[in-house]
C-alpha cells in the first residue's frame, strides 16, 4: 500500500471545494446552485480541466458536455473514476462535486508518487435534473438509455420550456452525435466513484467510509383512493366514505411491511394530496405517493406488491376502491466483488473505521454498471443533510477515500 | 291542524326558487354566487320584498342588510321564521334560499287561509362567508357576537380587500349602527329555520323531514407533528424521525374515537399538509386539521382532547413531537322542546315519515338562540350534495315543511 500525505489531500480537496463554492461556480448567493449550460457550470468543467492539463491529463467533453479526462490516449484501458459537479438547486458544496475533487486528487497523487497507474477521471453532465428535471441525465446518455425524441423534444429546460436540443446546440455542443456518447467507457477496466452519503448511516454508526456494495432499486408510484366527498359536520360516521383512513391505514402498513421485509428495504409515503383539502370537508380523493428501495430486488418489490394489495383491500372494506398507478421500477444495481475487496483490503491497511452498506440514493455509478466492474465510496455528511446549503462535509475523510481509492486501484491493476 | 293545499304550494316554491336562480340573481352562469352588496343579492333581497309587500308585510333591513318583514308593527310579538339568501361561490339554488322561499310561503299561506298569525320572516345577511370569508356574518351582527374593529378592519372582501364597513357604507348601509341590529330579534315569541339537510340522513333513512334536536357545536384545531426530513432511499428504517406515522394513527385513532364516542360525535381530517411533500423525501413535518363535532358537548370536546393526547403521544413514541393547535370551540346548540313537540305533533298529522335529528353544519339559528326560543327543520337534499351548482332538492318536500311549520306556529300562538 502507497502511504499517502492526508494532511495535504485534505488541503487541497479543501482548496478546490471553496473555490467551486464561490461566486463564479453558482447562479445563488444563499446556495450551490449549477446545472448543464449555464455559465457557471462551464467555469467548473473548466476548473477541472485547467486542474487537469497541469497534471497532465488531456481534457474532453463527449458530445453534449460529459467531461472526459485521460492520462492514457483514448482506447489504451484506464480505470474509472469521477462523479458528477451539477448542483441541486438549493444545492451544497459537496453532492457530486468532492466526489469529482477526490477522483482529480487521486490523479494528483498518482502523478506526485510516479505511480503510473492509467486514469480516467469522468464529471457526468446533470446527475441531479436541475436544467432539464431528468436525473442522472449525462450518464444516461453514456448509457443509451435515452431515446432521440427525449432529448429532441421531451426532455425541456426548467428555466424557459425549451428542449435539452436546443440548448446543448446553444451551448455549442452537438447532440445530434449523442450516440457517440457511449464510447465514454471504452477502454475502462474498472470504475469507482465517491460520493458524500447523504443519510446518516456513516455519522451514526461512527465510521468515516462506507464501502457501497449495491445500490438500490426503487418503485416509485401512487395510489389514488377514491371516496365521497361530504359535509364533514353532517355526516355521521356509519354513513362515510373517507379516504383518509386507507390513506392512514396504508401509511402504517407499509412500515411494518419494509421493517418485516429488512434487507435494508424502506419505504415511503412523501406525498399526500387532500382532495378539496379543506378542514370542514371529508375529501372525496386522496392521492399518496410510494418510495420502496432496497439493494434486494425480491424483497422491495415485494414490499410494493404487498402495500398496493394492501391499500386495495382496506379501501374495498369501506367500500370504495384504491388504485394504484406505477411511475418506475428499477431494479437495485449490485457492485463488483473484487473491486469491493480491494477497496476493503486498502481501507483496513488505513486503520481507519469503515463499513460495507449499500446506496439508498441512486448515483451515475447505476449507468456506469452496464458495461464497467463498478463500486462506490461514501464519505459521511454531517447529521445526513445533502441538497441544502447546510450540506457539511469533511476534506479529511475525502482525502482518506482518495487514498483508499488509489492504493485500490493500484491493486486492482497490478491483478 | 290546517290542512294545505300542498301542492300549490309546491308550485310556488317552485316558482321562487327558479326564479331565483336567474340571470339576475347569480353572479355566475355555472352556479349560483351571491353575496352581500352585489347587484343579484340586491336583485334578491327585492324580490322578497316585491313578494311580501304583495301580501302585506311591512319589509325593512337592518343597518347592514339582513332583512326583516312584519304582518305587525315592530315591537309587538311575533313567530320568526326565515334563513339566509347568499350563497357558497360555487353553489346551488336551494341552500339557504330554499329557507326563505318556504318561510315567504308560510306567510303566504298565513295570508291565504286567514289564519291571522303574527310573522317576521328574516333573511340574515352573509351567512356563507363568500363576500369576506365570514361564516354567519349577518346574525353574528345581529347576536352582537363581532367588534366593531372586526366590522371596521379585519373582516375584508374577498374580491378586492377593502373592508366590509367600506362595502357595507358603498351599498348604502349604515354601519356606524351595526349595534341596533339586536333589535331584529326583538319581540319574537320563537324561531324555526328551513334548511337542507346538506348531508344523505333523511334520502338514506326514507324520511322527508328532520326535526332538528341540536345544532353541533365544533372543534377546529390543527396538530403539527415535527419530524426529520431525509432522504427517502438513503435512510433505514430505524434511523427515521418520519411524522407521517404518527399523522396515520391519528386519523385512525379519531375514527375510532368518533364511533366510540356516539352520541353524533363525528370526526374528519380533511387537511393533510406534507412538508416539503415530494416522492424521495422523508417528510420533515406534516400537519392536519381536525374538525370534530357533535350535539354532545362532553362527547365530542372529549374526542378532541383523546385524539390531541393520542397524537402526542404516538409522536413521543416515535422520539418526535406533535403539537395540537386549537382554532376554535364552540359549544352545541340545543333546540327548544316546546317548539320541537309542536313540530312533532304538526309532522305526526301530515302522515309523512319525519325523523329527530342534529345538524352536524352550522346555522344562523345559533345566533338567534341566544334569546329566543329556536328550532330548525330539515328536508332532504340528494345524495347528500350542497354547496355545488348539482345540489338538489325537492319543492314538495318544502311545502311539506311550510305546512308543518305553520301548523305549529299556530299551535305555540294558541298555547
Amino acid at each position: 500500500m502507497v502511504t499517502v500525505e492526508r494532511n495535504a489531500s485534505s488541503d487541497r480537496i479543501e482548496r478546490d471545494i471553496e473555490t467551486l463554492a464561490g461566486a463564479e461556480y453558482t447562479l445563488s448567493e444563499e446556495a450551490i446552485r449549477r446545472y448543464a449550460y449555464t455559465s457557471v457550470y462551464r467555469n467548473t468543467l473548466d476548473y477541472f480541466r485547467r486542474e487537469l492539463e497541469t497534471i497532465g491529463f488531456e481534457v474532453g467533453e463527449d458530445p453534449v458536455g460529459t467531461l472526459v479526462a485521460r492520462n492514457r490516449p483514448p482506447g489504451e484501458p484506464a480505470f474509472g473514476i469521477g462523479s458528477h459537479c451539477d448542483s441541486n438547486r438549493n444545492g451544497g458544496k459537496y453532492d457530486g462535486t468532492m466526489g469529482v475533487v477526490t477522483a482529480l486528487e487521486v490523479c494528483r497523487l498518482n502523478e506526485e508518487l510516479g505511480l503510473g497507474l492509467p486514469l480516467q477521471l469522468v464529471s457526468f453532465l446533470e446527475e441531479e435534473g436541475s436544467g432539464f428535471g431528468q436525473m442522472l441525465l449525462g450518464s444516461r446518455i453514456v448509457a443509451q438509455r435515452v431515446t432521440e425524441e427525449e432529448l429532441r423534444e421531451t426532455f425541456r429546460a426548467i428555466d424557459d420550456g425549451r428542449s435539452f436540443w436546443e440548448h446543448a446546440e446553444e451551448a455549442g455542443y452537438e447532440p445530434a452525435r449523442w450516440r457517440e456518447a457511449i464510447h465514454v467507457l471504452d477502454g475502462l477496466t474498472g470504475w469507482i466513484e465517491m460520493h458524500i452519503e447523504q443519510a446518516r448511516v456513516l455519522q451514526d454508526t461512527g465510521n468515516r467510509i462506507g464501502l457501497v456494495t449495491a445500490i438500490a432499486g426503487y418503485v416509485h408510484a401512487d395510489v389514488v383512493v377514491h371516496g365521497r366527498g361530504d359535509h364533514a359536520g353532517a355526516t355521521p360516521m356509519d354513513l362515510r366514505l373517507d379516504p383518509t383512513l386507507p390513506l392512514a391505514e396504508s401509511i402504517v402498513e407499509l412500515e411494518r411491511l419494509a421493517r418485516a421485509a429488512g434487507k435494508g428495504t424502506v419505504g415511503t409515503v412523501g406525498e399526500i394530496a387532500v382532495d378539496p383539502g379543506i378542514i370542514n370537508a371529508i375529501a372525496a380523493r386522496v392521492r399518496f405517493s410510494l418510495d420502496i428501495r432496497g439493494p434486494d430486488d425480491e424483497a422491495f418489490q415485494g414490499v410494493a406488491r404487498d402495500v398496493s394489495a394492501f391499500a386495495e383491500n382496506a379501501a374495498r372494506t369501506r367500500g370504495i376502491t384504491a388504485e394504484y398507478r406505477e411511475r418506475q421500477t428499477l431494479p437495485a444495481t449490485p457492485m463488483d466483488e473484487r473491486i469491493l475487496d480491494a477497496l476493503e483490503a486498502a481501507a483496513q491497511a488505513t486503520g481507519e473505521p469503515y463499513m460495507r452498506m449499500h446506496s439508498g440514493a441512486a448515483h451515475d455509478t447505476m449507468c456506469v454498471a452496464d458495461r464497467v466492474p463498478t463500486a462506490m465510496v461514501f464519505v459521511p455528511c454531517k447529521d445526513g443533510i445533502s441538497h441544502h446549503p447546510d450540506e457539511d462535509a469533511d476534506p479529511a475523510d475525502a482525502a482518506l477515500a482518495a487514498e483508499i481509492i488509489l492504493n485500490a486501484i493500484q491493486t486492482l491493476s497490478r491483478a
